[in-house]
């Protein structure tokens, strides 16, 4: 293979499998190349991937030698990914009747939830998580793109219990949006215990749902990193969970006469 | 930039966003080269994708010429992958009381996720597809995954009305797990009027989800090209939709003795 083609396979490698480590001996096999090859080829795709601001590809060297790409956002792409989703909630037609916004097919389009799945695990990458956490439905999406730029899997909470997930540990939470009690349910096939997990939440006002998965959290001895969530409102101010991290802080105070403002929450980013 | 860096960036762009034209001059100025640099650029992408068998870099000429990246899945590939998954599927200790199998985890990884969803792409790449359509939960990792690969949006169908979703239109189906009749709502601010939709479903027994998907399909005017699945059942042959296309099939005729195979559906792929 040529080295033009050495590094395209490079990129597209490490462009598909983020937060992975591969050892030069990887693609030295793989391309029929030597290992000094190799190092040459990655310095220029890191160097390309620097120019197009499109992560940090970090080597590291010694016998267990290789390479990995974290797909980190800058700081203008950031606040242009949200710039634009913020745009999208503040259309008008968007209002349902009884202060609700409509946004399920912003989360439901790859373009936006691998944006936004981006965003969040670019603050996470070197946090060491095992898993990220999620409870149906809207926030799917996003988790699995978080997820997938963090390499780890995705913890499903089902808010009904389904024969499916076999048996099941469950909490009770006040659910926000109908402020009445409800449960949600996890699979007891799945080990967190001492994991370290991210908790990821589509939408929060009060908070109920999110203060559920931490208390399903600690009942499984689970280790919660932080709780990231895409929408926060800004009122209530005090919500029922102390830690949480908002992408966009929503202002719905005034959506009873069709007002609302989305704005980026800028405590969320840190460079 | 230098050659093999412009052809990182090339790959990268490419590699991330499949089944999308971009034009030569989108190349050209965005890396500040002449054309015909660009073509030979993208050339060498392509040579580099065939090798490493991971799908096909196709070129055009004329005004509008440019390059779209079809991420197809070699057949050794789709085999490696499905072969995986069934093998995760038949893991005696995934078998829960009742007849059923945990699979909730294998979906929820983004490895296999997207996987599955590039397969069922593939599939479909050139398919003039509008939208992925599902029904949550456990299918939506994957359907998110297709969509990506086939760059539409995903229509997600709901188990209840939700007040978040406005104004919904629904239908009854009989639920294959509980076999009683259950309700699937859609939201009326999406309009398929007379879009090509692609199914997905991530498990078929008796088909009624399935049906029920077609039927709420038909109640908007959408045209469904296909419905694909991940697990369908061996048993009942005769399943409520006609038309479906499942990856794997799995024989749960003896589960109740601890016995599950899981092999792949041959004839959905036609190279």
């Amino acid at each position: 293979m040529k080295k033009n083609e050495r590094i395209s396979v490079i990129t597209k490698i490490l462009a598909d499998h983020p937060n992975q480590v591969f050892s030069y001996n990887y693609f030295a096999n793989l391309l029929d190349a030597g290992k000094s090859s190799v190092c040459e080829d990655i310095a220029i795709v890191r160097e390309a991937f620097l120019k197009l601001e499109q992560g940090r590809v970090h080597t590291f060297s010694g016998a267990s030698g290789g390479v990995i790409y974290y797909p980190e956002v800058s700081a203008q792409d950031e606040k242009r990914m949200l710039l634009e989703i913020a745009d999208l909630l503040m259309q008008p037609q968007r209002q349902i009747h009884g202060g609700f916004v409509y946004y399920s097919d912003i989360l439901s389009n790859p373009r936006y939830s691998q944006n936004i799945g981006r965003i969040i695990a670019s603050k996470y990458l070197e946090a060491g998580l095992d898993y990220v956490v999620t409870t149906e439905t809207k926030g799917i999406p996003a988790a699995m793109e978080a997820a997938h730029y963090l390499n780890v899997p995705v913890v499903l909470i089902r808010r009904s219990n389904r024969v499916t997930e076999g048996s099941t540990i469950s909490v009770n939470y006040i659910s926000g949006s109908s402020n009445k009690i409800s449960t949600m349910y996890l699979s007891r096939r799945i080990d967190l215990h001492q994991k370290k997990v991210l908790i990821i939440d589509d939408f929060m006002k009060g908070g109920g749902t999110a203060k559920g998965m931490v208390s399903l959290m600690e009942e499984v001895g689970a280790e919660v990193q932080d709780v990231s969530v895409i929408f926060a409102t800004r009122h209530p101010l005090e919500k029922l969970v102390a830690i949480f991290n908002p992408l966009l802080i929503m202002d719905d105070s005034q959506i009873g006469e069709g007002k609302l403002t989305v704005e980026i929450n800028q405590a969320s980013r840190h460079d």
